[in-house]
């Protein structure tokens, strides 16, 4: 299935008071990557079909930290699409500077139709981009 | 060992375009919690001993998503230190909105020396801080 | 015109490798002190009117950083809504830490009608929470 | 003075509930964009100079917001030092969306001294970093 790379730069506001990268940004790094992922392939996370408003939440979300990652450090975010449900899509993603591991996380999204007073309701992937996320090699 | 009980309302900043509390967010709460019961048995996520500065970097954070969070929702986040290493600290955290479930997580910290040029090192937990952890249950 | 204490305590995450509180997170504070304003009246920034959702984008913010506030120092936020207009809101907000003043902020607000794909669209403050705004003197 | 052009995609956390960039994401891209500017120039917004820790807390930070700015909006940060002081640097900080202006705003920072347990202290610019700074046109 598919992969991607998304290179990201670490910001300053993204540090804290330890002096490293806060925990809470992987995960923001690991979602961008995501997003950049279905971007590529022509998708997004957000999307308005038939009038109805579509999106990912997630409905899990792990992280291993191995080494901190610093300000302006470059990394490398490889993301995996290793899995593929009725509605959910299972991500591996490693968060890399050079060839150092830093992290290793995964992220489980479900395809829902969102509403602003309703709770998110999954549905089913379209057939289409189950094929372009089974498909889709790109990096 | 401890339990903490931690209440915490929904910011708007917090939400995202789906119209719910980011994820990344919930991992933020769970720290916060877990800062608040350290704080409420004295000590601190940061310390200065002997004129080194002493920090908790994450390990490991893991969070499954059940129900989704709102702006203004009050929750309430319940901290357990269920495990505790010659360095490391574990704790299982259940975020509920009333009676509902939102969030279950789990953090491991670690007590490490930190220095802003050098990796954080791990250090073990003085005992009169393990004292304090394995006695507390406050809330 | 109306008046509003808020304390806020700085979070870990709140903070940068500078080892104060990131300036963005003061504006956070301010957005957060206006809210528990607004909800002190029963208001909020988001509100459905007529199956419209309703909310209050900012169209400037401003602010002086005196003093650096740090983890977990507890903050006191003054906010005074000195401005009314036909559409906006203007706060002055103070924040302080016990007797000092670490950053003053200005913020002006604007009542719009909200939708996902359109620019928000100004519309005129109705008379029953403009009486509440101009009495309401809580804290 | 200098001037740089930082491009910068928005990414999904930095939305809120409103369906558009929260306001304090501006105030973060108006940051990294004079830190890109910085990095351009061989700066670094985080120095070590003889054992100190060498930073640039805001002194003060507005921006008018004239349109908003939604996800997967490719933005465009012009960044224009305009005045540089004893150990001030001024900013006026123009953001893009094509040919749009989505928002203006200034920042005000100040070469300091960084400690962890004391205010941070005003050095002035060393010579070379001036002239580097008045120097600088690049993007």
């Amino acid at each position: 299935m598919a992969n991607f790379i998304y290179n990201r730069q670490v910001q300053f506001a993204e540090t804290d008071m330890g002096g490293i990268v806060h925990f809470s940004s992987f995960f923001r790094y690991m979602e961008e990557a995501e997003h950049h992922f279905l971007q590529s392939l022509g998708l997004s996370v957000v999307m308005y079909l038939d009038g109805k408003k579509i999106g990912m939440p997630r409905v899990s979300a792990k992280c291993d930290f191995h080494h901190p990652a610093r300000f302006q450090d470059t990394l490398q975010i490889f993301v995996k699409l290793h899995k593929l449900g009725t509605s959910s899509l299972s991500y591996a993603i490693d968060v890399k500077k050079g060839e150092i591991l830093l992290a290793t996380g995964n992220i489980v999204a479900v395809l829902c139709e969102l509403n602003d007073q309703l709770p998110p309701k999954s549905i089913p992937i379209p057939m289409a981009m189950r094929d372009l996320l089974i498909g889709g090699t790109v990096g």
